[in-house]
């Protein structure tokens, strides 16, 4: 199995288990192992008082989409730190695209960045996180 | 009418306008201005494919303590960057407290602490948030 | 030996040793286990080219009373992280005061905030560090 | 006069006077528009008391080559906030280049990422910083 179908293996079993971004109506692509795309268009009840989409849940956008870049390597890594830059609103009805790269992955640590542009192609959001690799991992043994 | 009066009517006018802070059951209480507190308990689907709670999640309660927080003088501040440390997952079940405190405000830029805790006060989350002061009013103009 | 005690001994340990913080004239106060309070005046070859400090020399001062602070239990904690917010400016002659606390100590992790305050008591920079303890003793073994 | 041409016009005058940046004994490349190198060595009054570079001048020397970076224009932008993860100590003789590069530039704020390895090219630290344009003009009104 190569690193790409090894991530999209990753990505499929993390996938039926992660409720939370299925609630948001994350869609996920795994383009190449160490980067992940998430789409989801901002619904009705995702905007916040000031009637743009609220700045969590596109930190929720970004961090599905860290999640499944730093989870390519059948070892389970959790997300330590995050770090976003709101940089431009997001609408109801605006449909966004959250493109996450790896910058570095060192012996324990992942430093990753997310983009999040809308359908105009315009930069959203300015994301960075941080992994923790645990040692155990992420796959079922197979027989 | 006091400073603490001003802050819970800006509360009140952002709460009924917030519906993805009231789509995650989100509760908010004002113990002084610049002040807030969000209450959060983790359903079901909030969790990722970890079985803890999504981080963005997490996230999303923080920044909604911080908005309270830095909307409490009538004058529509947005956030402009978010860091977010995780210290403890936060598992399906548990009741969340997320304090956010004015850490400083300028004239246009302030900076905000969050700390999120369980139901047995253990630290879950650590977050900081800069918000901008956009010169406009929150509450609509009285008669 | 007491908490404070023993972190006054890791302070002048570490003192004895700390170059960089002499080279800026930094002076060190330990007030209680798990604070330390840096003090400098901003020189004529501290400044930028605007002609205020360099931001780098503000992170400098943040970091020394950072590291001042997080290993103050005789066990070596190297800065992980840091972050800075740059609130106004420091002119030459400014005299600086960097004050250090706790956030949150963990196992392994520590988070600490530094404030650094001018000689009119204003907010010069927000800096938050996060420390990493490597188990080794900070102090030779005493016969 | 192009891009390239003014961006290194602005870097020689601002050059002249960063006395901070010379007294690391930093040099400055600029590449292109939008991005600059600098390449400082470790000498042994920049080292703390664990014998390893001071995170501080780690941090000095990625803000020069991001205010060399993001004062490009001829106009002046100042630093409002960095943020560094310390991947790998540097030691005494260690020769590190920063690489600053320009990630977004709206209307006001601008946010670099730099890069800083040593003679080995192992990655030593990952340094963001967001710049505030001033809308002063950085270079002396020509005749």
């Amino acid at each position: 199995m190569d690193d790409l179908e090894l991530a999209r293996l990753c990505g499929e079993h993390m996938w039926t288990r992660d409720k939370a971004s299925r609630t948001f109506g994350i869609e996920i692509d795994i383009p190449r192992a160490g980067e992940a795309i998430a789409v989801m268009a901002v619904r009705d009840n995702m905007v916040n008082s000031f009637d743009v989409c609220h700045g969590g849940i596109l930190v929720a956008l970004a961090d599905t989409a860290f999640a499944f870049a730093c989870n390519a390597r059948n070892e389970i890594s959790v997300a330590a730190s995050v770090q976003a830059e709101f940089l431009r609103p997001a609408r109801r009805g605006d449909v966004l695209t959250a493109k996450s790269v790896e910058e570095h992955r060192g012996r324990k640590s992942g430093y990753y960045t997310v983009e999040i542009r809308n359908q105009d192609d315009e930069l959203v959001t300015l994301f960075r996180g941080r992994s923790v690799a645990t040692g155990r991992p992420l796959l079922p043994p197979t027989k």
